[in-house]
């Protein structure tokens, strides 16, 4: 209530039920919000699109379950096509009394199919430490919802459990105003949402840019590192240039590093992070973040929002002061005793994923496109890529992060003629599930360079606790293939190498990346390596921060 | 194939099959787009997915029916997460062929659910005189959807009827390119975009605006009426405004008046047009028609648009010259004869709707709000309703034109405290509908004022031609209400008032106008004479136009 009232909620209209009775009590009570009895539900909800055309504001609807829900419909199919804003709340059964035969129980799951712009069912309501963040994030984001391009009818299904009221007199206690979240909303941001953001930002002490993965991202490049605050930028986010930091995921594994560097503002653009240990320290430090996505997307699991802005974020970083000194300087002399240590740690080590990834990057020319398979290879890419000049468009399948589809999607990258030559860094695992893909490489002459991280298996697994099951694990998770990929080669008519010295990766790359046809590399290593080698390389980092008094 | 090629298609993946055979050979004979074949679809949906990722533009994928629409499931998801555009086009078998065993037909619609931006089922082909133009724009808009925000997946399933391929050597020939549709996209247009409007509405000689259903259209009123030229303004789009064309719809009923003053170019803004005349001669004129919609929808059903802006129409109207003279003051003196035949038409005929709705515009203060019904009450607003300077509201449900929940989104609209006093116009089988929402004028305290349009059941029938079915027409369509609404008002505490002669409408309505509790007025009058009112009006403007030579 509290949230939907701070996004400008003015009214509801109720219709009475037993169902939907903490929502009608917790409306009642609240007194920014003024409630319209309505006996029959069909006539509350005209009534209500009659407030919202009038006013050109939302305003709420409130039944209970079952064909009280139904009742809605007509009404919210008015407003769907007259562009009308309407927050549709239908009180549910919890899941376990639902196709059961429970009382009034219908599936309300979709009710009104494509007539709303929104549709969300968060489950019963359970108390937790994060409970009032998603409750106000709900709120919030139903009301930005309505009001979108264009405004219509947005539907919350909510579900409750017994008991459904408090004890008379015993009302639930407010919730805590700390995480109240504010959205602001024009593609083309206006000079007020300029203004706000630049405030923001000159107003903190530690503020940090956190860029995911964005195919235009290289256009924000000169903003962002004009601000003077420090960059933690993927590479698939196109923003990884020099003046950013480079091996966040190694200083952020070193926890008394993490723990003495926490920011307190985070600006976000592009998909969220995949690095773990990014996700975990900003997910820890509590920080207002800003959440900043042109499209209106809300691309934030761990509920750390706390103003939307969805805008273009060039004319907002644009709009900020440039700083000097600050907390940047720390992070780059941190950034430089990481890189390295992880460069000496590669050099004495054994050969593993993060060397084919240096390497990969030594090989490319300046204008070049890069494709990463999901799983380790885009971790790795994330962990060990430098940092360089914009001319490099490195680009991933992180919508939906499967592993299907990977030798495709980089054969259609390929395909697309990007200037520079196109290069495929995935695991031997990923290359089998699409290894029908490989046949365009024939059928359309095309040209690029599988690097193919061959562990026989599935790498990954190695780092998450099933490993500890030995019993199982090779079987269900190892999975060993057991293809030759000197095979698989020739089958479709590509070069090939294998490489099992990291002396040798450098120029097997260079050869492939320059080839005058399409070639694969196998970069042969053992999962036990994998493993010994990342962890050596997070122990040098702490040890190197520790030694320099980094941290 | 043209049109999809002509909005920047590039490239299509195909998969070999037997229904998706015309479209696959279609591509193939067209020099503008590049055909990459994949054996499976699997595959080749990723391919097309990374060309997209690379290039930034939507590609093309195409298979036949059955299973292989559902391997492109997976692709699918990846874009619509990665907000990367795809047009994903599906063969299909005729719905003849649906759910009755055919071989390798499942149901295709909505495969992918949520996934995609946009689904359209457009039916088999079949070869008419508007054909051309409903495949154009079918192909412009899926690719602007695709682009839209954020970009992602569209989804056209294609039924195909036997015979699916054209005899060898005889291709179909390709069609017409002057029902080209192009699109712009920017909610703040640019300047390109407001160049290209106000060249367009520069070097037509002829050109009208038309403005259907807007809430917020008043803030147009000075850049549309600036522009000089004849704006036909509907009362619900708030730019019914002293220099606007009022008597519009007479106007175009007269055949003579109307194929003289043809349209060289239509700006469209706003809902689509309640008026039948004005539709059809729309509709008739074939000029090139300009929709702008900030929105981004697409609400042609004439299929009429030739230049979609997804934009604020403000700067685009502000962008274009003013001009004087030209062929506006035509209009305006063919709207005065016309004025003046209905004004004198409606004095001296029966009392029917048209004099309830001068009444009522005389009776309204000022400031004020009118919730307009649907069926007649709207047709006769925009028909007899006059121009006035900006401060009433006129609200309707035009999203969906339903006659249900009219009495409760009227009475919501009374709720939200607009300046000035409520109106609420509509028929009596309207009120009836939602007569269980005169409850809230009770149980809220409301103030409005109903004025029913009471023919003793649904008038708007007896204009159409089942009006001729005597037999069956009373019982079917005519529906006599038998209920007397003095108890109606009784029922739920309005003060009541019946009105029988024209003579004294506009007192009774100025008194319910300004009542201090909700009132009803039953404008009482025969279907009949309903029928034979309106048509004199017609009769009227026709000779009074033959008459005056404005013709």
């Amino acid at each position: 209530m509290d949230q939907l009232v701070g996004s400008g909620l003015e009214h509801v209209c109720i219709s009475p039920g037993s169902r939907s009775a903490p929502l009608a009590m917790a409306f009642a009570r609240h007194p920014g919000v003024r409630v319209w009895m309505h006996l029959d539900e069909r006539s509350g909800s005209f009534f209500g699109l009659g407030l919202a055309k009038a006013s050109g504001r939302a305003v709420a609807l409130l039944c209970t379950s079952g064909t009280a829900a139904a009742e809605f419909h007509p009404a919210v199919v008015e407003a769907s096509y007259s562009r009308t804003p309407l927050l549709v709340l239908t009180a549910d059964r919890p899941p376990e009394l639902r196709g059961v035969g429970a009382n009034q129980a219908i599936d309300q799951d979709h009710l009104y199919g494509s007539a709303v712009r929104w549709f969300c069912d968060p489950g019963p309501p359970v108390a937790g430490a994060d409970s009032a963040r998603h409750w106000r994030r709900l709120a919030a984001r139903a009301l930005a919802e309505a009001a979108g391009t264009p405004p219509g009818p947005v539907h919350l299904n909510l579900p409750f459990q017994e008991p459904l009221t408090p004890e008379p007199g015993a009302p639930p206690s407010p919730v805590a105003a700390d995480g109240a979240v504010t959205v602001h909303r024009s593609q083309q941001p206006t000079s007020a949402m300029r203004r706000r953001f630049a405030e923001l930002v000159a107003s903190a002490e530690r503020p940090v840019l956190v860029a995911g993965e964005m195919r235009d991202g290289s256009r924000l490049g000169a903003a962002a590192i004009a601000l003077g605050i420090p960059v933690l930028a993927e590479p698939t986010s196109q923003l990884r240039l020099p003046g950013t930091v480079v091996a966040y995921e190694a200083l952020l594994r070193t926890p008394g590093w993490a723990d003495f560097h926490q920011p307190d503002l985070v600006l976000r653009v592009g998909a969220t992070p995949t690095s773990k240990p990014l996700n975990h320290w900003l997910a820890g430090a509590g920080a207002p973040t800003l959440l900043v996505d042109p499209d209106g997307g809300w691309r934030d699991p761990d509920v750390l929002a706390r103003e939307v802005f969805a805008a273009d974020p060039l004319p907002l970083l644009e709009a900020c002061a440039s700083r000097s000194g600050g907390w940047r300087p720390d992070w780059q002399a941190a950034d430089a005793v990481a890189g390295r240590a992880l460069a000496e740690t590669l050099a004495g080590g054994p050969l593993h994923e993060g060397q084919a990834v240096r390497a990969l990057a030594e090989a490319l020319p300046e204008r070049a496109t890069l494709f990463v398979g999901s799983s380790m290879a885009v971790r790795d890419v994330d962990t060990f890529w430098p940092a360089a000049p914009p001319g490099r468009l490195v680009l991933g399948n992180r919508g939906a992060s499967g592993i299907d589809g990977l030798v495709s999607t980089g054969l259609g990258v390929a395909a697309a003629e990007q200037p520079g030559p196109a290069a495929i860094l995935l695991g031997d695992l990923s290359l089998y599930h699409d290894m029908n893909g490989l046949w365009a490489v024939r059928r359309h002459g095309l040209r690029a360079a599988f690097i193919v991280l061959d562990n026989d298996g599935g790498g990954i697994f190695s780092f998450l606790p099933q490993a500890e099951h030995e019993d199982v694990f090779e079987e269900l998770f190892g999975t060993p293939l057991g293809l030759r990929l000197e095979d698989v080669a020739r089958l479709y008519g590509l070069e090939f190498c294998s490489v099992e010295r990291a002396s040798d990766l450098e120029g097997a790359l260079r050869g492939a990346v320059l080839a005058e046809r399409a070639t694969m590399v196998a970069v042969r290593f053992g999962r036990a390596d994998s493993v010994s080698g990342h962890r050596a390389c997070w122990a040098a980092v702490a040890e190197a921060l520790s030694r320099e008094g980094a941290q």
